[in-house]
């Protein structure tokens, strides 16, 4: 069993955290938020006072923070953390940050002979506590060998996406294209409705037809056509609206950077900030079929 | 056997027409391009002079035109077919036009005592000649299943939309979603493949994630990810650019009558339309990936 | 002084045959609505039982109907009043409706030696009445100059567009561009505003800059900028919403006949349409702002 | 006359240092290119050997640099030129660059009482020749009133925005504005000749009607209607598309920031990176026309 490094404990980290502990892993844990500790000590992690002391001595270090901003100030700089990473430590990064920032800190990481993989993660709250989460891996193959016995402790599916970085942006690619399919679904459905097709009916056709997707197969936002979805607990749980709208953010800056063209994606984000700014931000980002079908439906 | 009076003779109206000879059926067939019905006279159609002519004395009338314009011209008005067709024949409209065209003449056909149903279709030339047609069908229950056993010569799947008009409202909210994963799907995979990606290895990491779609698992755009999709043939075959921009289209002129938002739907009818503009039109609809990818990729 | 026939007497038709009653002409009129009517009559105006009792023995027939189809139907067809407008008389249709419908109009009238123009107003309820409109005509430069002292008469401006329908298409492109620059302008204001500026100081500076447009100069959106605009006003009274989205359909319609591009243009409609169907249908078009800006600006 | 410490020296800081060298200042300029600093001290200038000699003793230092990092590099850190200004010199930045890097600067130079205003400029590279630039400025009214003498000498036009940053925000939303009315201006024209119209003759109409705007009044974009533009010779000169695409970026970057909606100006985006894509990125941006209008107009 190894020593793991644990920083970052909240609706994700957390319960991955308390998977790696009932595989029989020893923890040292740390967060800024001291309940958020507790809770891990209770389940037989070890309480660090700093980032710095979760990593003392470890085999590995696994962080899963908020944003860009939160990672390079962990790491990087006068007091950064890899400054305090033992030297034979992996450093696996679960955060859902953009490409650039990934790769910056892989970068420095190496620049002294730290070896890192960004590993983010799909699956929501409920693949953390189940430990089926999805891990898309950027890095070199040696170390994401490295990372798999842990990985698979928290999750199901592995991908390897490519080089530092590359786990981040086939990420957010897929997270784009998971915003542009599900508003335009319900663009589809409303269309339907609006026309005077049942909304199941018109779900089950296109469900087996060429406009079928993943959310059509499972995450249906029509109230009243699937059962255990959001949609079906008042857009309760799920994977928030702002959540979607961060990961469309991270893919408009990945396409500025990169001078590319997503238009639909960039609309998509839009329509989301917009569900947000009236206040659904909160809510499953299936609940932007509320925005756009008629108010009457 | 029955007999069947054929209108509309093109590129899909051919073989679907031949599908039902090889049946057994007897035709009569009809169509403003001679040449058309010569094909099938060879194949044992008998010849019509006229639509009128095509549909004396039959069971069944089935047409295939390109829009509603040419579907409202050839039943309604003085000289329209409705005054033609036997009191107790059934209509099979295959057209793919507007659900407010298919209601008008359904409304026009019911009216003297006639049933018919819009049964708009997909699956393309290649699924005409096969006979693995998918049928999108509006009208009442019972006229479907007096149609099916013709359907079912010349389709696999057939799918009860609802009432009339409800075929096509069907496949223009399937096609119009396509357009927008089509689309979206090529923005995912050229975000990645700008930010370092293998396109093999994104699309295989989409489509075994939430954003997977018809698209990434059967259609993939961009060269060289999968055998046997227009895009292992320069774009050629398959579904035209301005086959989805008419459907497209049709969603448009739907979404004005119900007043429904369709904004996803609306920007990839343009980024079609742009890319028809610059000479594209006749390529299949996934070349979209072309005006979207960055040059050199 | 002429015999005037002058059918559709609504918000706009009411006041603009007003104004030709006062400066010395003899009207007959005719609308579906009797009480419309009756308003007309006070005023001098000869009350006609039918739209053809409305056009016999006169000089000049002007329309003003909602939309496409209430202008075929009332010209077209085997009860059309192209049957029964006398041989010399001019046609002024003033209604906004798609080109192509005044296309079909205007040729059938000269099929049977009849001329007619589409002139197409912008300046709304408040140009009616004041008698300020902007005419927008389309056909040829004889039959303007025979309309032209009637149009003096209801509006100030009048501008030759071209042959007919061309008084359509100039007027939706021009309220294309319009609907266009009023939601790019409260998107500009908004992200002013989000990020500190004061929105007269933003407005101003804008108004002596490059994004500088109508809207800017005498229409502005932001409640508190302006006085005697709507947004002074609760967005009561000017242009409303739907009759924006009203004008962006005919852009679309026309667009999607001529292959064009308009992705901003439809994008905008779809803005609209939101707007609309949350409820502000009836508000001034201005008010698009309010479902952009934050919610505590 | 003052000593002014001027920092970077191309297309645009260039001619605005010499026209402060005409009117009698004493410059010490630096570039990281020689040749732009040798065409300034033959014009009078003193050759600084880096930034850091440039600014000693100085009155006022001016910076006109391509990007938010080149700023923020220049300024901050270890080796930043803050710690090397003079205790009472002014620091002028009219680099246009993001907000947050705007503030982020001006904080860090108050915090050691140093004053400083982003003052980032309208009008290219002919306003800079010919000393008509305009400056949209972000700062304390006091250190504005410091910098007017000198501004004056550049530029004809000054506008107070509000605090630190607030130039930046209020120079991009105008730019943003101007990106979609130049692309929306396009559409309108296209879709007019698309349907018969003189390009001439719409944009007349279009200039003194509700739809008018700076490209209609000063920059029509279609080739033949006026003089003097960059329509008028191949669209070279003028504004880039690449500039535009850039403050389009700086306008997502704010709005993402500010959770603010601009659908449409993220299209706009969107659509001018295409066109740089297809490699128009150097033609004036006005040339957008020539992606959305038809081949052969």
């Amino acid at each position: 069993m190894s020593m793991i490094g644990f920083i970052g404990l909240g609706n994700m980290g957390g319960p991955m955290a308390q998977n790696l502990i009932k595989a029989g892993h020893m923890l040292k844990v740390f967060d800024l938020v001291p309940s958020a500790i507790a809770v891990l000590v209770k389940d037989g992690a070890q309480q660090a006072a700093s980032a710095e002391q979760a990593v003392a001595g470890v085999d590995v270090v696994i962080s899963m923070l908020p944003a860009s901003q939160h990672v390079e100030s962990l790491y990087l700089g006068e007091a950064g953390l890899l400054k305090h990473i033992p030297p034979n430590a992996l450093i696996i990064d679960c955060s859902t940050i953009a490409a650039s920032a990934s790769r910056k800190v892989a970068q420095a990481a190496e620049s002294i002979g730290l070896h890192m993989i960004d590993a983010p993660v799909s699956g929501g709250t409920g693949g953390a506590i189940a430990g089926t989460l999805t891990f898309i891996v950027g890095g070199q193959a040696q170390a994401l060998e490295r990372a798999r016995p842990y990985l698979e402790k928290m999750g199901k599916n592995i991908f390897h996406a490519g080089d530092a970085g590359a786990g981040q942006v086939a990420k957010i690619a897929n997270n784009m294209l998971l915003g542009i399919t599900m508003a335009g679904t319900a663009e589809a459905l409303a269309l339907g409705v609006a026309n005077g097709l049942d909304p199941s009916v018109l779900s089950d056709i296109i469900s087996r037809s060429s406009g079928r997707n993943w959310v059509t197969e499972l995450y249906n936002p029509w109230p009243g056509v699937m059962d255990n979805v959001p949609a079906a607990k008042g857009y309760a749980g799920g994977f928030g609206v702002d959540l979607m709208l961060k990961d469309l953010g991270l893919a408009a800056e990945a396409a500025m950077r990169s001078h590319s063209v997503i238009a639909l994606g960039e609309l998509a984000r839009n329509m989301y900030a917009l569900h947000s700014t009236q206040g659904n931000g909160k809510l499953d980002f299936s609940s932007i079929v509320n925005m756009i079908k008629p108010a009457d439906k």
